[in-house]
């Protein structure tokens, strides 16, 4: 598909947020053919890996291999998470074009996931942003910012803790701050105020928004966060993912289905919801056990379905 | 609850529309309790009955009884549906406050759902009509406008044809002309396409939207609706609901989904949502094979959860 009109970018987050929530491992060579199925819908941006120690995430040690594949795709946008500067050597050594390093905004959460307190962990990203520049000034750095509206071990996350953690990001030296509900507890309402308080603190690098569908709020809570101006969404095929820290997060919003609601809207996405609904079925026949959602996938697309902007121009 | 101070109504329609569609009848005992527990839940508008012959559907047999009991409160909406002129004589003789008669656009499913097409639909509506005016002018009549935004039976619905419905169905004397997606076909970008359309021809008598979540669109679609002055919305506790002539059709929203999302925006609907959830357990307990959907039961509510209204002023 032609990628050269995109409204929203569309980031397949699957292969990296989606598997390390699933005990079992996918092989590698079956990660590459979820990649080239994304790829020949026209995904165009996946983070595909992290640079965890394989002890703590085998689903993760073949990253170097499944970026090599990544990267045989000239137009495709490859991202690796890192949780710390040794990761963040590795990922920068691999080629990625964007890493992203997670900071939770939760102490709690930050604790389990990466063993640092917020303030070590924006110590932390300000050494890794050292090395990018000093070693490969190219890459795009990304503050993942997780449990931004809620913690299934703190609970509430306040505002102003979030503004604070945004602000620091920034003065680290982030190029894009990505809000993340990494335990599904986002509303709508919620999304809204957030976002109008956070988003004039730099309306540029405050671009990225990941939803986790927990609730049933994705959708909306992505309907709110168009208003606000992002462009740019995480989503997993078949809805897969959670956190190993977040007890009862359940997955991200479904890839197909996000695709789904933003093509109606007349948002181009470049990307076919046809072929990622087929693309699940890799995931089914690799995974058997693993727990698949999305709601388009049980009744399929309607008889006869065009993309909103193929019926007319955009409404939104 | 307090009733006062209502921006949306959310009318349970699973008694009805949920029922319906489900093959097990529900006994009358457990119908009352239904209500009773939505009652106190702080619902105040419920479609508890349709009246068609017993033969067709057995579920509705006890419509009299069902509704001589929900008028039992005096503060509740109580709403009927009923296929044709015999249905409005018994349902205005029941006492309810509002008589929903559905007209479908599809005319492949107006024959298959009330054995008219719709136009004949409308002449019924018509005589409906003169009936109500004749022997209870007080009570509310809806036309309950069905397979708006598309079709299983007969797939795309155009907008003129929607339209033309619509027209006909104010000249024919609806005081309230409810937009329902029967059958799931409904997305975001269409609902604002339409309702930009269609709301102009009388923005105070269309003014109800009916959606169900087949693709996961309900609540964008309700979103949209919103922005565009939809103040009462359908919904079934957990989901259940379909259509028996719609194939594939899965249910209503979820009643707790709803109004959970709704309460995030600053909308009062006056509705307790944790106690909505308990209230699923006699759909669960009493109809154990039906299938039962919403998102927010799988996970439960956020730690600590307060309507938005009760943290701030309304957002939106």
């Amino acid at each position: 598909m032609a990628n050269s009109q995109i409204d929203v970018v569309v980031q397949e987050v699957g292969l990296r947020d989606g598997l390390q929530s699933i005990a079992a491992t996918m092989p590698t060579a079956d990660k590459k053919c979820w990649i080239d199925a994304e790829y020949a819908a026209g995904v165009r941006h996946m983070e595909v890996a992290s640079f965890v120690p394989a002890r703590l995430l085998p689903q993760m040690a073949d990253a170097d291999e499944v970026i090599a594949h990544a990267l045989t795709y000239s137009d495709l946008t490859v991202t690796a998470l890192v949780p710390n500067l040794k990761g963040a050597e590795k990922a920068l050594a691999s080629g990625v074009h964007r890493i992203v390093a997670p900071i939770s905004v939760s102490a709690a959460h930050s604790m389990a996931n990466v063993r640092k307190t917020p303030m070590d962990m924006i110590e932390e990203f300000r050494r890794i942003r050292e090395l990018r520049d000093a070693t490969r000034p190219g890459t795009v750095l990304i503050a993942g910012l997780s449990t931004v509206f809620g913690c299934t071990l703190q609970g509430d996350v306040p505002l102003a803790d979030v503004r604070d953690v945004v602000l620091r990001s920034l003065q680290a030296g982030a190029d894009i701050v990505a809000l993340a509900d990494t335990t599904g507890h986002a509303t709508p309402g919620q999304v809204d105020r957030f976002f109008s308080a956070l988003r004039p603190l730099s309306p540029e690098k405050l671009s990225v928004a990941h939803f986790h569908d927990t609730r049933g709020m994705a959708l909306p809570n992505t309907m709110v966060a168009l208003q606000h101006g992002i462009r740019e969404f995480d989503a997993s095929l078949a809805g897969i993912g959670g956190c190993p820290h977040a007890p009862g997060a359940t997955g991200n919003v479904a890839t197909e289905d996000l695709v789904f609601m933003l093509e109606s809207l007349g948002y181009r996405t470049g990307i076919d919801v046809a072929q990622l609904l087929a693309a699940r079925e890799i995931i089914r026949t690799v995974l058997p056990d693993a727990s698949l959602y999305g709601a388009l996938a049980r009744a399929g697309l309607p008889k006869g379905y065009r993309p909103a902007h193929q019926i007319e121009k955009a409404v939104a």
